[in-house]
């Protein structure tokens, strides 16, 4: 097929995600390599999201392409009851980078589903019911990753399972209090995350869920001190932590897990996207010692046919070797102070830009319709006028490529982007911004 | 790793499926092919469910492998929102292959998101919130899978989201009433179904949800006039007739979907396992085309990071187009009635096996105690002696592998077995069932 044959079959006979399908435009891609893409015209775009923040090494990676080839040539699949070297060894070496509490991971398809079986986990361990979430995070749109993402894409749940309970992000930037540090935040967060788990019943919570910088939903970074405070309520009380670490896994932060900024060990960790990069779908859950200790005698309760799959494990031991081979961590820590560096510059220049945060190769520009009052662009949960899509738009057509959720645009490119393609791109997002600064 | 290290790493990190981890026993997997694998000791086994009813064309099929090759040098991974062709040709394909009434497919990483996403679509098309579904029935572990299925397996998502409702399935071996036929039977069972829709209300109903054939609960093949019977129903009150079809679609019976052969058109399909044989994890759901049409102008609220996978793509374009190429179907409905014929002369000799129960390459043989009486082997929902798993165990030391369910041993070889394998295999299977005799 050629481009608009593959464009126009695709759109007759396959439904595109969070879209009504008349406004669907997906561009057939005809070759991929690192944080480019072409069209079947030659056009190159730039990836400036790693896809959906899951293709952290770019496209094409060899050592990866390699790892799937060779797996090819012993097994795809075999069922989860069987054995196989490459599960064996991601999982050892999972286990390994993480704090050493960790025991043992089940493997997942993706992060929706290792949310899931996180949730599943907390419940049997614990013999609790209720989970806490937060309200700006998204988790999955499968029903209990549904019910425990607290954003709109929820709603198509609803209504939804009993016993998940819902709190606020530490949401500085919005909130209306204006905190003189971010000490003095963590305190009123906590304060009121206490009093929220003495009203629902410390005795009735297994779990507190939390993306450990919230992701799509606006790249929310905790104040200082926040998640340790969190982890000494999670003591107190005797709940389990559950970092879902799905997009911040991996090297995208600059450490290999986002956790690990914030000195504290979880009790659960979910991830996927960055494992693979998406190479093959795969997705976990990784327990403590703790509770994979328990499951010795107690049966788990947890199954799919894909657990494990020696394809996708793989890909994820070629994957997760390479951040570590490549340097891939001390380079992102290093390029994420340039991306800090213009990313406050765009907001001292631009009317239009409310907020930026930024933590390695992730990051989000909060858009404005004033910068005084902090009035977003487009209100909570709707778009009549479609400026955010509009907006996108208007970087596609400069082709950098990403996507926006409420007034908030994603930057974060493959973690093996250079400072010279970092400052090409982010220059047409300058000259983006220039023209939303005559918008608002 | 050599195979002993293989096991103990896996068992020491990786948590398996479905059971107490002490007594999980994984074979470490040094090679496979066609219908064999080979543990690190040379030993061979037989894979006589074909993994978990997914790997319908046996392990290392040089078509599908060298697809997911040629995929892997183009690109491995593209985000949902672009286009490529090994998505739009498999989604075309099939529906092309599916009745004249479907419109689109929505890709998934595998079934259990595949039924997530069916009744998330089926409720977003009708603005109705119930769904009925079957007791006997599994649909997958995740929140709404979970509370589609209605064995056991969903008591670990208690209490669950509102709005599931079960009903019973045409199981006619354990019903207290003795049919005089299947038309008889049908018509109870119709009826029934009727008093609880309009008990349930019909206009709160979104769809019903049944797999086609119950799969690992027992192979429970619906009665003559049963699916049209319930077709009729679901166009009296305005109901969606969803089919999973994740276990018997692709050959596994005979047809390419098992729905055919029962003359219905569902209007959404849920497909997962032999779309791919598992070598790359795939799902999907294919809606009508009224549904499709639907979501034009109304956001699909679904979405998942692989959805539309291009190595998922690849490899399930290979697989499907395998199945015509090779002339999978015929033979299936060829072997299917040699299988028949060895399940009804074990039924006739042994004391200990009930009921078989067959199609195709899917078949059931039915423990129990009393053939008179019909009392399982074990009763319902557990089996504290663990007979059926001594049972599996005597099989696996003739390097039989398959699976039990409640009563039920599975059996469903690769699509390509030929009949002297099939003898040779099921003839361990009449020596074990020889020793099973003994037992009851």
């Amino acid at each position: 097929m050629n481009g608009s044959e593959i464009k126009a079959t695709q759109k007759k006979y396959s439904l595109q995600s969070w879209s009504a399908q008349k406004g669907s435009d997906p561009i057939p891609v005809a070759k991929a390599e690192g944080i480019y893409f072409w069209d079947y015209d030659g056009n190159r775009y730039t990836d400036m999201s790693s896809q959906l923040v899951n293709l952290n090494l770019g496209f094409a990676n060899p050592v990866i392409n390699q790892a799937i080839k060779d797996q090819v040539d012993q097994y795809c699949f075999l069922s989860p009851s069987l054995g196989s070297e490459p599960r064996a060894a991601l999982a050892e070496k999972i286990i390994n980078l993480m704090p050493d509490n960790m025991g043992k991971v089940f493997f997942t398809n993706a992060g929706a589903d290792a949310n899931e079986n996180a949730v599943k986990i907390a419940r049997m361990f614990s013999g609790k019911f209720k989970v806490f979430s937060r309200y700006r995070s998204y988790h999955g749109s499968s029903f209990g990753a549904g019910n425990l993402t607290g954003e709109p894409r929820r709603y198509a749940l609803e209504p939804g399972a009993p016993g998940f309970i819902k709190f606020f992000d530490p949401y500085m930037y919005r909130e209306s209090i204006d905190f003189e540090s971010e000490t003095q935040a963590t305190a009123y967060y906590l304060a009121k995350l206490r009093e929220q788990i003495l009203y629902e019943g410390p005795n009735n919570i297994a779990a507190i869920v939390m993306e450990t910088i919230t992701g799509s939903n606006g790249v929310i970074i905790p104040p200082e001190g926040y998640l340790p405070g969190v982890r000494a309520l999670c003591d107190e009380f005797g709940i389990l932590m559950i970092c879902d670490e799905v997009m911040t896994g991996w090297g995208r932060t600059g450490k290999m897990f986002a956790f690990e900024h914030f000195k504290v060990k979880p009790d659960i960790v979910t991830f996927a996207k960055g494992v693979t990069c998406g190479y093959v779908p795969l997705g976990g859950v990784a327990v403590s010692q703790e509770i994979a200790d328990y499951f010795d005698e107690n049966v788990l309760s947890c199954g799919l046919t894909y657990s494990g799959h020696p394809l996708g494990c793989a890909a994820g031991l070629a994957t997760v070797n390479y951040y570590r081979d490549a340097g891939i961590l001390d380079h992102v820590s290093q390029i994420g102070l340039s991306l800090g560096e213009i990313l406050e510059s765009l907001k001292t220049k631009h009317p239009c830009v409310g907020d930026v945060r930024y933590i390695g190769l992730f990051a989000a520009i909060e858009l404005v319709k004033d910068k005084a009052t902090r009035e977003p662009l487009v209100p909570y949960g709707k778009d009549p006028q479609g400026i955010m899509k509009q907006i996108v738009g208007m970087l596609k057509d400069k082709k950098f490529m990403t996507y926006s959720h409420e007034n908030v645009l994603i930057v974060a490119p493959a973690l093996i982007i250079d400072d010279e393609q970092l400052s090409e791109e982010m220059l047409k997002m300058d000259e983006i911004l220039h023209q939303v600064d005559v918008l608002i």
